[in-house]
Protein backbone atom coordinates (compact mmCIF):
# COMPACT_ATOMS: atom_id res chain seq x y z
CA UNK A 1 0.00 0.00 0.00
CA UNK A 2 1.24 3.62 -0.54
CA UNK A 3 -0.13 7.27 0.00
CA UNK A 4 -0.12 9.93 -2.42
CA UNK A 5 -0.02 12.91 -1.59
CA UNK A 6 -0.96 14.93 -4.25
CA UNK A 7 -0.44 19.23 -3.89
CA UNK A 8 -2.67 20.41 -7.34
CA UNK A 9 -3.88 24.08 -8.22
CA UNK A 10 -7.32 24.65 -6.74
CA UNK A 11 -8.54 25.55 -10.37
CA UNK A 12 -7.58 21.76 -11.06
CA UNK A 13 -9.01 19.96 -8.45
CA UNK A 14 -12.77 19.57 -9.20
CA UNK A 15 -11.13 17.44 -12.98
CA UNK A 16 -8.81 15.37 -10.91
CA UNK A 17 -10.59 14.19 -7.99
CA UNK A 18 -13.65 13.11 -10.09
CA UNK A 19 -11.13 10.82 -13.02
CA UNK A 20 -9.64 9.60 -9.83
CA UNK A 21 -13.03 8.97 -8.54
CA UNK A 22 -14.48 7.12 -11.83
CA UNK A 23 -11.68 5.20 -11.65
CA UNK A 24 -12.43 3.88 -8.24
CA UNK A 25 -9.20 5.65 -6.33
CA UNK A 26 -10.54 6.98 -3.01
CA UNK A 27 -9.84 10.65 -2.51
CA UNK A 28 -9.24 12.63 0.39
CA UNK A 29 -9.21 16.91 0.11
CA UNK A 30 -7.41 18.33 2.60
CA UNK A 31 -8.35 22.35 2.70
CA UNK A 32 -4.87 23.89 1.56
CA UNK A 33 -3.43 27.19 0.91
CA UNK A 34 0.11 27.60 -0.74
CA UNK A 35 3.17 29.90 0.72
CA UNK A 36 3.31 33.07 -0.65
CA UNK A 37 3.02 33.47 -4.19
CA UNK A 38 1.23 29.83 -4.00
CA UNK A 39 -2.02 30.64 -2.98
CA UNK A 40 -4.93 28.63 -4.13
CA UNK A 41 -3.77 24.89 -3.34
CA UNK A 42 -5.24 21.89 -2.43
CA UNK A 43 -3.89 18.78 -1.05
CA UNK A 44 -5.39 15.59 -1.80
CA UNK A 45 -4.21 12.19 -0.35
CA UNK A 46 -5.10 9.06 -2.10
CA UNK A 47 -3.90 5.22 -0.70
CA UNK A 48 -3.56 3.10 -3.72
CA UNK A 49 -2.04 -0.47 -3.95
CA UNK A 50 1.44 -0.52 -5.31
CA UNK A 51 0.83 -1.53 -8.63
CA UNK A 52 -1.69 1.00 -9.16
CA UNK A 53 0.94 4.23 -8.14
CA UNK A 54 1.69 4.68 -12.09
CA UNK A 55 -2.18 4.80 -13.12
CA UNK A 56 -2.86 7.19 -10.00
CA UNK A 57 0.34 9.37 -11.22
CA UNK A 58 -0.86 9.51 -14.68
CA UNK A 59 -4.36 10.47 -13.84
CA UNK A 60 -2.59 13.43 -11.75
CA UNK A 61 -0.15 14.06 -14.69
CA UNK A 62 -2.92 14.31 -16.96
CA UNK A 63 -5.12 16.63 -15.83
CA UNK A 64 -2.82 19.03 -13.58
CA UNK A 65 0.18 19.23 -15.56
CA UNK A 66 1.60 22.83 -16.11
CA UNK A 67 -0.03 23.85 -19.53
CA UNK A 68 -0.22 27.31 -21.48
CA UNK A 69 -3.11 29.17 -21.94
CA UNK A 70 -4.06 32.43 -23.62
CA UNK A 71 -6.08 34.88 -21.56
CA UNK A 72 -7.08 38.51 -22.71
CA UNK A 73 -4.73 41.01 -20.72
CA UNK A 74 -6.83 42.44 -17.61
CA UNK A 75 -7.39 45.68 -19.00
CA UNK A 76 -7.86 46.29 -22.85
CA UNK A 77 -5.40 48.65 -24.44
CA UNK A 78 -5.30 51.64 -27.41
CA UNK A 79 -4.38 50.03 -30.53
CA UNK A 80 -3.00 51.55 -33.36
CA UNK A 81 -6.37 52.30 -34.95
CA UNK A 82 -7.03 54.22 -32.15
CA UNK A 83 -9.96 51.81 -30.81
CA UNK A 84 -9.53 49.44 -27.70
CA UNK A 85 -8.40 46.04 -28.04
CA UNK A 86 -7.88 43.28 -26.09
CA UNK A 87 -4.39 41.87 -25.79
CA UNK A 88 -4.11 38.45 -25.78
CA UNK A 89 -1.58 36.95 -23.18
CA UNK A 90 0.00 33.53 -22.73
CA UNK A 91 -0.21 32.41 -19.31
CA UNK A 92 1.14 29.30 -17.71
CA UNK A 93 -1.37 27.31 -15.35
CA UNK A 94 -1.48 24.38 -13.63
CA UNK A 95 1.25 21.90 -12.46
CA UNK A 96 1.28 19.50 -9.37
CA UNK A 97 3.68 18.37 -7.00
CA UNK A 98 3.16 14.59 -5.66
CA UNK A 99 4.61 12.49 -3.16
CA UNK A 100 4.35 8.49 -2.89
CA UNK A 101 5.01 7.70 0.63
CA UNK A 102 5.47 3.96 1.54
CA UNK A 103 2.23 2.72 4.13
CA UNK A 104 3.73 0.03 6.84
CA UNK A 105 0.05 -0.62 7.59
CA UNK A 106 -3.32 0.28 5.99
CA UNK A 107 -6.91 -0.68 7.88
CA UNK A 108 -10.36 0.00 7.29
CA UNK A 109 -12.98 -0.06 9.92
CA UNK B 1 8.05 6.69 15.92
CA UNK B 2 4.90 6.21 13.40
CA UNK B 3 2.50 8.69 12.15
CA UNK B 4 -1.37 7.51 11.77
CA UNK B 5 -3.34 9.19 8.96
CA UNK B 6 -7.08 8.44 10.12
CA UNK B 7 -9.72 9.64 7.76
CA UNK B 8 -13.04 9.76 9.62
CA UNK B 9 -16.53 10.54 9.71
CA UNK B 10 -17.23 14.38 10.93
CA UNK B 11 -20.05 12.80 13.04
CA UNK B 12 -17.25 10.61 15.12
CA UNK B 13 -14.29 13.22 15.34
CA UNK B 14 -15.00 14.57 18.15
CA UNK B 15 -15.62 11.90 20.16
CA UNK B 16 -12.00 9.75 18.70
CA UNK B 17 -10.59 12.56 19.51
CA UNK B 18 -11.98 13.16 23.01
CA UNK B 19 -11.14 9.62 23.62
CA UNK B 20 -7.17 9.65 21.77
CA UNK B 21 -6.92 12.71 23.96
CA UNK B 22 -8.05 11.18 27.50
CA UNK B 23 -5.33 8.31 26.76
CA UNK B 24 -2.48 10.90 26.23
CA UNK B 25 -2.30 11.05 22.75
CA UNK B 26 -1.24 13.80 20.59
CA UNK B 27 -4.07 14.25 17.59
CA UNK B 28 -4.20 17.08 14.63
CA UNK B 29 -7.31 17.45 13.06
CA UNK B 30 -6.48 18.42 9.39
CA UNK B 31 -10.18 19.88 7.86
CA UNK B 32 -11.16 17.93 5.41
CA UNK B 33 -13.93 16.90 2.63
CA UNK B 34 -14.35 13.69 0.69
CA UNK B 35 -14.43 13.58 -2.54
CA UNK B 36 -17.59 12.80 -4.59
CA UNK B 37 -20.31 11.01 -2.43
CA UNK B 38 -17.84 11.74 0.91
CA UNK B 39 -18.21 14.71 2.12
CA UNK B 40 -18.20 15.21 5.84
CA UNK B 41 -14.72 13.59 6.97
CA UNK B 42 -11.41 14.93 9.10
CA UNK B 43 -8.56 13.80 8.76
CA UNK B 44 -6.81 13.26 12.02
CA UNK B 45 -3.19 12.59 12.32
CA UNK B 46 -1.29 10.99 15.65
CA UNK B 47 2.52 10.66 16.01
CA UNK B 48 2.85 7.94 18.19
CA UNK B 49 5.49 5.56 19.41
CA UNK B 50 6.04 1.88 17.52
CA UNK B 51 4.28 -0.06 20.64
CA UNK B 52 1.52 2.11 20.98
CA UNK B 53 -0.07 1.75 17.58
CA UNK B 54 -2.09 -0.49 18.38
CA UNK B 55 -3.50 0.98 20.92
CA UNK B 56 -4.35 3.77 18.77
CA UNK B 57 -6.10 1.74 16.26
CA UNK B 58 -8.52 -0.03 18.93
CA UNK B 59 -9.55 3.59 19.62
CA UNK B 60 -10.43 4.82 16.38
CA UNK B 61 -11.65 1.01 15.68
CA UNK B 62 -14.15 1.04 18.83
CA UNK B 63 -14.99 4.95 18.23
CA UNK B 64 -15.35 5.16 14.31
CA UNK B 65 -16.19 1.87 13.32
CA UNK B 66 -18.86 1.08 9.92
CA UNK B 67 -22.08 0.50 12.11
CA UNK B 68 -25.75 0.28 11.71
CA UNK B 69 -28.14 2.76 13.48
CA UNK B 70 -32.11 2.98 13.07
CA UNK B 71 -33.78 6.48 11.85
CA UNK B 72 -36.92 7.75 11.38
CA UNK B 73 -37.57 8.02 7.73
CA UNK B 74 -37.08 12.23 6.99
CA UNK B 75 -40.83 12.89 5.84
CA UNK B 76 -43.27 10.22 7.70
CA UNK B 77 -45.69 8.06 5.55
CA UNK B 78 -49.73 8.43 5.78
CA UNK B 79 -50.63 4.66 7.73
CA UNK B 80 -52.58 2.09 7.33
CA UNK B 81 -55.18 3.54 10.01
CA UNK B 82 -54.77 7.13 8.83
CA UNK B 83 -52.35 8.32 11.33
CA UNK B 84 -49.22 9.58 10.05
CA UNK B 85 -46.16 7.65 11.47
CA UNK B 86 -42.90 7.89 11.17
CA UNK B 87 -40.77 4.71 9.18
CA UNK B 88 -38.06 3.59 10.80
CA UNK B 89 -35.03 3.12 8.65
CA UNK B 90 -31.72 1.52 9.05
CA UNK B 91 -28.41 3.04 7.87
CA UNK B 92 -24.93 2.61 7.77
CA UNK B 93 -22.74 5.38 9.72
CA UNK B 94 -19.25 5.51 10.63
CA UNK B 95 -16.06 4.26 9.21
CA UNK B 96 -12.54 5.11 8.74
CA UNK B 97 -9.50 4.68 6.72
CA UNK B 98 -6.34 4.19 8.64
CA UNK B 99 -2.17 4.52 7.14
CA UNK B 100 0.42 3.87 9.46
CA UNK B 101 3.69 5.75 8.25
CA UNK B 102 7.34 5.39 9.61
CA UNK B 103 8.46 8.11 10.75
CA UNK B 104 12.40 8.65 10.14
CA UNK B 105 12.61 11.41 12.56
CA UNK B 106 10.93 13.13 14.98
CA UNK B 107 11.34 16.41 16.61
CA UNK B 108 9.51 18.71 19.04
CA UNK B 109 10.82 22.08 19.84
CA UNK C 1 13.58 13.32 -0.82
CA UNK C 2 12.00 13.90 2.67
CA UNK C 3 8.70 15.42 3.24
CA UNK C 4 9.10 17.00 6.52
CA UNK C 5 4.99 17.55 7.90
CA UNK C 6 5.48 20.57 10.66
CA UNK C 7 3.13 21.28 13.58
CA UNK C 8 3.18 24.73 14.58
CA UNK C 9 1.64 27.38 16.02
CA UNK C 10 -0.53 29.83 14.05
CA UNK C 11 0.97 32.62 15.84
CA UNK C 12 4.38 31.59 14.17
CA UNK C 13 2.88 30.44 10.86
CA UNK C 14 3.32 33.59 9.08
CA UNK C 15 6.85 33.79 9.99
CA UNK C 16 8.29 30.17 9.53
CA UNK C 17 6.42 30.00 5.91
CA UNK C 18 8.02 33.53 5.47
CA UNK C 19 11.78 31.78 6.53
CA UNK C 20 11.30 28.93 4.57
CA UNK C 21 10.22 30.49 1.67
CA UNK C 22 12.90 32.88 1.24
CA UNK C 23 15.71 29.78 1.59
CA UNK C 24 13.76 28.74 -1.26
CA UNK C 25 11.97 25.81 -0.05
CA UNK C 26 8.20 25.12 -1.31
CA UNK C 27 5.94 25.12 1.53
CA UNK C 28 2.16 24.18 1.44
CA UNK C 29 0.18 24.97 4.53
CA UNK C 30 -3.07 23.30 5.30
CA UNK C 31 -5.72 24.72 7.59
CA UNK C 32 -5.53 22.73 11.08
CA UNK C 33 -7.27 23.20 14.68
CA UNK C 34 -5.64 21.23 17.26
CA UNK C 35 -7.20 18.71 19.71
CA UNK C 36 -8.49 19.75 22.85
CA UNK C 37 -6.71 22.56 24.55
CA UNK C 38 -4.46 22.78 21.53
CA UNK C 39 -6.34 25.29 19.08
CA UNK C 40 -4.48 27.28 17.04
CA UNK C 41 -2.16 24.98 15.34
CA UNK C 42 -1.37 24.93 11.62
CA UNK C 43 0.15 22.13 9.53
CA UNK C 44 3.32 22.37 7.13
CA UNK C 45 4.35 20.09 4.46
CA UNK C 46 7.61 20.68 3.27
CA UNK C 47 9.02 18.69 0.04
CA UNK C 48 12.82 18.44 0.46
CA UNK C 49 16.23 16.96 -0.51
CA UNK C 50 17.54 14.85 2.03
CA UNK C 51 20.91 16.73 2.49
CA UNK C 52 18.73 20.18 3.31
CA UNK C 53 16.82 18.38 6.37
CA UNK C 54 18.80 20.02 8.86
CA UNK C 55 18.53 23.10 7.63
CA UNK C 56 14.52 22.82 7.41
CA UNK C 57 14.65 21.77 10.91
CA UNK C 58 16.83 24.61 11.93
CA UNK C 59 14.97 27.07 10.63
CA UNK C 60 11.40 25.90 12.13
CA UNK C 61 13.60 25.58 15.56
CA UNK C 62 14.52 29.02 15.37
CA UNK C 63 11.02 30.50 14.26
CA UNK C 64 8.97 28.45 16.24
CA UNK C 65 10.90 26.89 19.42
CA UNK C 66 8.92 27.46 22.49
CA UNK C 67 9.97 30.31 24.43
CA UNK C 68 9.10 32.59 27.46
CA UNK C 69 7.32 35.64 27.27
CA UNK C 70 5.64 38.83 29.08
CA UNK C 71 2.41 39.53 29.08
CA UNK C 72 0.29 42.38 30.65
CA UNK C 73 -2.34 40.50 33.07
CA UNK C 74 -5.87 40.57 31.29
CA UNK C 75 -7.51 42.47 34.44
CA UNK C 76 -4.99 45.43 35.70
CA UNK C 77 -4.68 45.36 39.70
CA UNK C 78 -4.53 48.03 42.01
CA UNK C 79 -1.16 48.94 43.26
CA UNK C 80 -0.10 49.86 46.75
CA UNK C 81 0.20 53.48 45.71
CA UNK C 82 -3.77 53.54 44.68
CA UNK C 83 -3.16 53.68 41.04
CA UNK C 84 -3.73 50.37 38.90
CA UNK C 85 -1.07 49.01 37.10
CA UNK C 86 -0.62 46.01 35.15
CA UNK C 87 0.55 42.93 36.00
CA UNK C 88 3.08 41.41 33.95
CA UNK C 89 2.94 37.70 33.47
CA UNK C 90 5.68 35.35 31.94
CA UNK C 91 3.71 32.90 29.57
CA UNK C 92 5.13 30.09 27.36
CA UNK C 93 4.31 30.50 23.78
CA UNK C 94 5.41 28.29 20.44
CA UNK C 95 6.34 25.21 20.14
CA UNK C 96 6.55 22.75 17.39
CA UNK C 97 6.06 19.15 16.32
CA UNK C 98 7.91 17.82 13.70
CA UNK C 99 7.72 14.73 11.20
CA UNK C 100 10.35 13.78 8.67
CA UNK C 101 9.01 11.14 6.46
CA UNK C 102 11.00 8.95 3.69
CA UNK C 103 9.58 9.82 0.33
CA UNK C 104 9.92 6.31 -2.26
CA UNK C 105 8.89 8.82 -5.21
CA UNK C 106 8.59 12.55 -5.75
CA UNK C 107 6.85 13.42 -9.09
CA UNK C 108 6.21 17.53 -10.14
CA UNK C 109 4.17 17.83 -13.17
NI1 LIG D 1 1.86 25.83 -8.95
NI1 LIG E 1 -17.20 6.64 5.01
NI1 LIG F 1 1.82 23.83 21.38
Amino acid sequence: MKLVIAIVHDEDSYDVIDSLTEKGFQVTKLATTGGFLKSGNTTLIIGVEKDKVEEVLDIIKNVCKTRKTVISAPSPVMGTSGVFVSNPMEVTIGGATVFVIDVDKFEKF
